[in-house]
């Protein structure tokens, strides 16, 4: 129930998750978070508009980069500070998602770990950004 | 189903969104991100816990900025191109969650617009960053 | 509301019920229950995993089984006791799964009811088991 | 992505996983499984019923002991071929079940472990029994 703790983590750790993305996902993800737009929910509008065909919301792939940091690296404990979004593809329904973390900054008088974070399909990055955790320590 | 047009959309223009947040939302998007940090999903953890009971994930939250953005302001057509998000105080069970956007920049040249987004809790900001969305023309 | 009392029971009786499995309830149950094995929700692992696709989670099939002892028979009002479960195939995405029980010992000093289980696929047997129930009387 | 190796199983091995259940567990349960029996959805035919109020499905509890079996011990990759559970106690809302599984055999000819399985509440059993899956060899 605990993730690392704070002199546990080395710059250069990495962690990973991934997930199918279904139509189930986009379903709960817009009554979660009413995000209703039909780019993602409507197939007709969605043929017609930018991306050829419904998509994932951005926010719900970003939604696995809150996993591999919360369950992950650093886990359980660590608490959310902040988080840089790109989103640089569409991430299609029924393709499979890889969120990344890699700690590439260790700020040890105030715990907190900076981390690169990106989120794969088919190795194409389809988000990308930076994450600031404060990571609980040992003493 | 069409949002605002670049041409439309001026700095200043506001829009917002609210939602309560339930017990089902965070357990939905649990499953939808495979964010099954205890802090959301395990009352007893969660008591022991930095903020001493369950709240909901970070990014759940940052989800509605979403919902504003894609549903409002500039509403559907526009597409996501970036979010800073900064975490700055838990939502906990059984709040209701206002999102905003304000137009802080356009530009016209790529057709983009730059806004302010935040999240309140009884007009407390919870989260706050900025998106970039390139937003289609009239012509 | 109310499902069979113990005096109408016979050994021979039975009942079903059944339901196609979609990815929302491979979702929803990994939500439910925090299983969140690759196998199921994870198309690229599973691809290369010991049945080649996505599968349900075993236990989920078997709760149709709850199913059908809580809505048929004995239905509404009896106690789940205790229920054995062998998984003898797997169920894939899109399948309508058949639950069936059927009374198979009365004991009446204790007003118990034991009942066979099984799930099928296409007339091919899934899981199957044994429940044990505690039927309120008449009396 | 990978569990345990059969190889890397020892008897007396442990692991857990714990969540809070919600109504949104019961009522996502019952959408899933079909199992609409009114002592999971009803308070009022539950208030007048054996355990005086709603109480979760068993067999959602029992879907923890997938999810240790699934995800921590052997975790992913193992097939899980039979289970026998006994309903000790009700599992009320808003209660934290905890599922544990301990290795107890191991069957190196066919690469198969036994595990005890139980849930618990408050240091309460509520669940117990046998799971005995197949786990993948190194080699």
């Amino acid at each position: 129930m605990q993730g690392s703790y704070f002199e546990d983590l080395q710059v250069g750790q990495q962690a990973t998750i991934a997930k199918t993305v279904t139509e189930a996902d986009i379903l709960l993800f817009s009554a979660v978070t009413m995000d209703t737009n039909p780019m993602h929910l409507n197939a007709e509008v969605a043929a017609a508009g930018f991306f050829g065909e419904r998509v994932a919301h951005g926010m719900l792939t970003a939604g696995l980069i809150s996993a591999v940091l919360g369950t992950r690296l650093p886990g359980p404990g660590a608490v959310y500070m902040s988080q840089s979004l790109r989103f640089t593809a569409p991430v299609r329904i029924g393709v499979t998602v890889h969120a990344m973390a890699e700690v590439i900054e260790l700020i040890p008088e105030k715990k907190r770990a900076r981390l690169r974070t990106w989120c794969t399909v088919a190795d194409a990055i389809v988000v990308e950004g930076e994450a600031l955790v404060m990571v609980p320590g040992r003493g």
